[in-house]
């Protein structure tokens, strides 16, 4: 199809499908004269992608490039799919990690290389906690960790090993996607939460 | 204290101190003179609460502010806390809440308001889901909605009732403050369960 029927086809406006072509987001399509290409179902599948994740999972252009570099790359092992993931989401927090993080990591028994940039955020986290005095939940930070390693641990499992491109793709896209799902959930709780201990009638 | 020591004490810069004063994030000392203003011990504390908003919570000056606004007006009834957090939040995701949002909602038995910001963005992070056929765990959405919930009771367990200020600020901050911890937190958790899925020796 040429480039007006992808704009339909997928609803990006033409100029934006120009633009990902330019920066290199989005593949070429097959050139059949100077100045016309042909386009196929990739690209609409790959619009979705990166509408995806500049739109709701909120990346940065830049940011959005380097996910879908990882997701294209095939890793050289299956480990390094989420090191790569969690490298271009890097918080740039400027926090270094710190003793406290590393402490905590370790009494969960996680193992966690040294340089691992989720480990600055938990670092900043923390600091952050601390320095705001805010009271946390019985069991503390322990408590959100044990749940959310349970999840983890089921998430690896959707990880498919067919293929080094399928396992990258959702390695990556589960990080990145996963993360609104969340905190958008987590929002919808604490309100019905809020609801049922202080609502009329309570 | 005078303004350098205040920054000596709380580890801010004089520039970025006179900044905060500026904008109104940071409540103005008592004036000794024309020129000069002494500060004390609630600056310092609330410039700890500013550098964690605009820090590892990583929001912009516009939201802190609109969070410091929340944390410092009494709520008219306790419901209200965290609807201002939320709405002082809110994504500008451009999704209007749809029928799948809402339909998730009402099946978790979770009463929710319409116009609540979250359920647009709830909206968005299962829609960006959808588009990108990412492959959910078992039991899906509504497993990840079951395990969050269960924590935001505690959450709000932790909420005090003594006095409207303390009320606000704990649920406020705990929205603000805790998000960036478990996303730090998830990305550890993740990096751990792929070493032992796929790491050496297994």
């Amino acid at each position: 199809m040429r480039i007006s029927e992808l704009s339909r086809a997928s609803g990006v406006p033409t100029a934006t499908i120009k633009f990902y072509l330019r920066e290199g987001l989005l593949h070429s399509g097959q050139l059949t004269s100077a100045t016309q290409a042909q386009y196929d179902q990739s690209h609409i599948t790959r619009l979705r992608l990166i509408r995806a994740l500049v739109g709701p999972a909120r990346l940065s252009l830049a940011t959005a490039k380097a996910v879908l570099d990882a997701v294209d790359r095939p890793p050289e092992s299956p480990l390094e799919l989420l090191g790569r993931a969690s490298v271009a989401l890097a918080g740039r927090s400027g926090v270094p990690e710190d003793a406290a993080a590393r402490e905590l990591v370790d009494q969960l028994g996680w193992q966690i290389e040294s340089g691992t940039p989720a480990l600055a955020d938990l670092a900043a986290a923390l600091q952050a906690i601390d320095e705001a005095q805010l009271q946390l939940i019985d069991g503390g930070v322990r408590r959100y960790a044990e749940l959310i390693h349970q999840v983890a641990v089921d998430e690896l499992s959707t990880v498919p090993t067919d293929t080094p491109e399928s396992a990258v793709r959702q390695a990556v896209l589960g990080t990145v996607l996963i993360e609104p799902l969340l905190t958008a959930l987590r929002r919808l709780a604490l309100q019905d939460a809020a609801g049922r201990r202080f609502g009329p009638g309570r």
